[in-house]
């Protein structure tokens, strides 16, 4: 059985939390550090580590409320002018709690959050052989 | 009628990629700027211009997928240690194409990426009443 985590009590109640949406599969909740103004975190109730303990049937219970989630929130505040949705699997990516998570964090003309996007992120060319195989290994995963 | 953009094209054949993953729903390929080795984009089928656009028939198709095609990626290269996936929806979060689209990054013990995740994001403390405020206003929404 998996350990209590954060989450495991905030889901039961043991932990306050600024809930914005619960349901039978799910809860989101204000994250307690706010990357700015409306922070939420969507979290399976279901104990899973991360996005690969996904199986199809909690994809669909989780994965699938996020566009409401991410609405509701953007349509609360007009200042907000976009949203960053991230989830990190794993403590290679900054991953700190080890029950899956997922991060809608919106954003703003004047807010000073620097996250590395598709704009920034360095580059890392690998040649078209390269890509064939890494595609080939890929595919054969299926 | 939405305009045609390089995801479309790709979608279409027009442009070549390096294919992961087909279905009705989705395509799946290795993003031309890749960020770690395996660098993976997962978009729509259907042109919708972000997360906001979604409705829950979109969603089903589009974010079920997920898991399934992280395992993939992960299986495919034992140095695979995490991954963050990423849905940057609007200019002032970084989105560059205007046609919805899901980075899937893999993390390596020895990469170079430095992503904003919780571990580093800084924190923007607000008062028990504002949160309690704003996750009213969200609240509000659904």
């Amino acid at each position: 059985m998996a350990a209590t985590d954060i989450f495991d009590q905030i889901i039961k109640g043991d932990i306050p939390s600024y809930q914005v949406y619960e349901d039978a599969d799910v809860l989101a909740f204000l994250d307690l550090n706010q990357a700015t103004p409306g922070h939420t975190l969507v979290v399976p109730k279901k104990h899973v580590t991360d996005i690969f303990a996904y199986d199809d049937t909690l994809a669909a219970a989780v994965l699938t409320k996020l566009p409401k989630i991410a609405r509701a929130i953007q349509k609360s505040d007009p200042a907000i002018i976009g949203m960053n949705i991230m989830i990190n699997n794993g403590a290679a990516a900054g991953q700190s709690v080890f029950h899956s998570h997922i991060h809608l964090i919106p954003r703003y003309a004047d807010d000073d959050l620097v996250l590395q996007t598709e704009a920034s992120t360095p580059e890392h060319p690998i040649t078209a052989t390269e890509y064939a195989t890494r595609a080939a290994k890929i595919i054969a995963q299926f």
